[in-house]
């Protein structure tokens, strides 16, 4: 059975990672998981928030945002509204933990790093592919740090690499990274966060139809994590270039 | 080896689970994991959200919050503050879709029901007792609902049960059901929503500390299917009662 | 004539107050006046506001809430709508300015105690349960504070004692401790709040149909006198035990 | 002994109520006590609240606010902080009940009366100057209702005349109409609301230092009703004029 | 043609300038364009904004509002609102730059100026006429500030005067400060900000029917700039008497 | 002299306009000048605001917004702080009166277009390309109204074309078109709005060090024009191919 864009169910869409986006960021990534696209911009601070001052050690968040009209029908923005709204509070808190994952915070000493990731054109798996972009964005804003010794030298305040994907149960089919179109219509939904040497982050699986059993579980986990290989696999080539 | 609190591994709190709690609410519930104590009272109104109206079916939502000393130290009101934060906003979208997950939308009708879970006293678990209650509450709401003739005769709303449990790895053994020194310890931490016949609603993990591996994700689950089903139990059983 | 629910005119509601509701607080006192029960938590802290450094001097202050459904029709959340309600304000201010009347700041030291009084169940006299439960949770909040050493050796900073009732003209006649039902039906509305000395800290009556003459207005005096002087044993008695 | 400005204990400041201030409202009213300045503007608009409609009755309500510079020391706006503070909103709400104790519904019809009331300078006493000038607005307002044919032939929607006034404690010493400098050195603070029959709408008193007896209250009630009385002099020779 | 007023096409309204309106602030003016009438507060506060400190230089700022029936409908105040509009947040800026165009921050030392500009009535050109008493307000909180020693002895804060005009195209016909009717039908709207050699500090045309070419343009300038020479005069008068 | 860019004193950075840049909105255009970016982004929804309902006529709006690191430093998101800063107000509002200034809203019948113009990457002048890009994107929303027949046959909504440039005097020279560096520096700043034949829909010149005579802003109307007919021109070829 073919997919709606003629994928197989474990193919990810195109994925590209262009770095140097904006001029101003200390890291900055456009990152395209097929008609999706979310601008990652990294921002180095000297200083740590009040509640980690003196413990020489540094904090990294995150912040996610769509703009208004990155989804087919236009959505109110969050700054006109007053507040933002759970979902977006859920996926900035997903991706800040998802970094720190990997975050040496001794190494990183009392500096900040903030990833904006903003949704310039939505199709289903934003937070993932903001993840995924962010994680290149946090390591060019990391060298930069350390080529203005605002870290030590020999520091390594990155301890490995992350990405993330999403996979869902479809029409009774385990795909990987759903489109919008796919990720509707799915009966089950999981967004997993992965390590490059293959060991969760984080896991989050919802039943957004009938609630799903074990195998299903399984096998929605393997094809999470033959994605997320393929996705480190571009952040390497990406860094490398 | 043996718990802080002299448990074993695979052990739940003494849970209680205390119906009719508010005479006001069509379901009210005072719900305890240990010393975790949430008040989960059910609102029927007749009538749903604009965007439902004239489907002919019903919703269903949650609202959850943490009174100010409810924890170790004060907290400050989140109505003081002007707004909701990330966590409240997180946990509240969750219980609500963990119910709406045993809901049968056509049989409510176009009647809505908030499930308003409000954590007295916080010691681990908040959010999964919260689910555990709520359920109680729901089910008790909907018998108020058949009795009112809110509810078409032979109409059933509910299509199943559901509860909640958190494990965690801590020292690196995974826990059953952690209490708040234990959360705190914990190098991974999971959330894992699943209906009376064991199939799984939500699964939330996440690495505090290191990664988890594909292993330690599969035992903390059997820790969690084996949790709920006794969850289940208690809330047949108070249900019955 | 008998009253619904059977009292006389100057009876109060079935009393009780419950010491160390809550394992956090240091006092936590559910409060109920008939079917209204408020939780009442002191939280100490070392330190004042800003406006209040390096004078020597402690504050007291109060925060009033009700749970969403409390009441017989559930309300929106303070938090949900952002800001607080005028209602909410005022009661929050009148808890704080009783409890205030009974401390001697300079006794107190430089230390801040909150009295959160959050209302589980609402009949009627919901801020006159609250500041008659916050007494004695701040009585213990102060107990706990010398054992801790956070205040002097021998300084007193309670003066006195301090309780709240509400009387009402109620079909022309005068009655105490007014429950939900009597409270919407009546002419004239007035909360009043004594020290155990029989003396006044805050007198607030409201005409809600009719205005009220002197003579109505010393009647009901008279009657709020006495019901707090039987607060004020049960206060007594409460903290004896 | 004589006052800070050398009036009698039992003395009004110089009261002044300019009828027809501002062109646009339909009653507009600068009232000054003494160097107290508030503009009472009432907005007359066709139709109720929502939750009224239908009902054949009319609403009336009262916002209060103070200019930034009306006090000594320049206050923040409450529109730039983003939210309304506990004395404003406690102040506006008096202002609505006190107004509508002398208003027949029925008889004002669907018809709403919004009293803003604006401090441009404050010297103490700004509510009760507050009520006192919105009265003659209000009658202003409804003369002109009655005009333009909004409201029945020989309808009478004022049902009596109401103003208010402070009254305090002072140096051990019960005073009328405290200006500023009194009302922070009172240990007891009153505000009274009367009707012109010399009945009370509304009492507000609160012990600032030492709790009050009796015999205080009493005399503090004298006191405030001799001054309404005058008050309610001024209002009728200004709505002669 | 006459104008609906009866002024000539380079007519300005009746301008008065009521120095020392409130007793508390550092300069306080009522000025009123016609019906338009706006009481500007300056507060003298020692110190400045966090971002400024250090360098000796001092702050002056503008906050501009409208009493909620300052026009001739009831605005919501946006207090209660809980934001501030556009238009509110424009006008500021507008009266803040306008200030600090004459103001030498080094002569005034780090000490900061508020002007407070409240609409109380509203018949069109309430910016300019805050902007003109404003300055007026200004000049006296300096002298004030002279006197008090805030500023060193021959510290000359201020630069220069200025004031600020409407202009507008009305029927094809440019006319000088317009009132409210004219402004509803203006093709095009202009507000000029001059100091007192003639020199603009702001140009604010909008074209609110069709666009202006140059020589329209060019017509409403030389408007302006007599209007300004004129409001100048008057502020002069108003300070030296 | 030659400018930090080695542009001459009236030339333009280089225009890019990019046409279909998202595939969601009905119009969507990357407009750059420089280095600065802004994504423009057309959305038509039928039916306008509910106080012009019935009325047979349009509406067009803009909103403006910048990402948190579309500058140099990092800016706090506008929705995280809830409020809307008096910045993005004020250029929101001028994108909307600039565009309706060619709108007939009558052809547009009752629809209504909304520009998002989010800036990417800020160097100076971000309103002014804003407004240029709005201008393309609204024409093709236009275009793609009329295919989808929500505009009558026939009808030509777009009366006229519009574009606007910054102009300013930097080290007593006047420039066309200023990036960030220049504008930091300039003495007097100006945004000109012109339509394709050369009038003024909006000029706002600010003296942002020493005011300005009539000659300097003769000056700067010049240069303007001259930059706005080039605009003209870079938009019509874009919508030409």
């Amino acid at each position: 059975m073919s997919r709606i864009d003629g994928r197989t169910a474990d193919q990810l869409r195109p994925i590209t990672i262009e770095r140097g986006w904006s001029k101003h960021a200390e890291g900055s990534v456009l990152v395209s998981f097929g008609d999706t696209r979310v601008l990652c911009n990294a921002s180095v601070t000297e200083g740590v928030p009040r509640w980690r001052k003196g413990t020489g050690e540094g904090w990294v968040t995150g912040e996610y945002a769509m703009l208004p009209r990155a989804t087919n029908t236009r959505g109110d923005r969050e700054s006109v509204r007053g507040k933002i709204g759970g979902r977006t509070h859920e996926i900035s808190r997903l991706i800040g933990r998802s970094l720190r994952a990997v975050i040496d915070f001794k190494a990183l000493g009392e500096n900040t790093v903030v990833l904006d990731c903003d949704v310039l054109q939505a199709d289903g798996g934003t937070r993932t592919a903001a993840i995924t972009g962010a994680y290149v964005a946090l390591a060019d804003a990391v060298s930069w740090a350390q080529e203005k010794k605002l870290i030590k030298a020999k520091a390594q305040p990155l301890t490995g690499t992350v990405s993330a994907v999403s996979v869902g149960i479809v029409g009774g089919e385990p795909l990987l990274d759903l489109c919008y179109e796919e990720d509707v219509r799915a009966e089950t939904d999981m967004n997993v966060v992965c390590t490059g040497d293959g060991r969760f982050v984080e896991v989050q699986g919802t039943a957004e139809g009938q609630p799903f059993d074990r195998a299903e579980l399984d096998g929605l986990l393997d094809l999470a994590v033959k994605g997320c290989a393929q996705l480190d696999g571009a952040q390497r080539q990406s860094l490398a270039s």
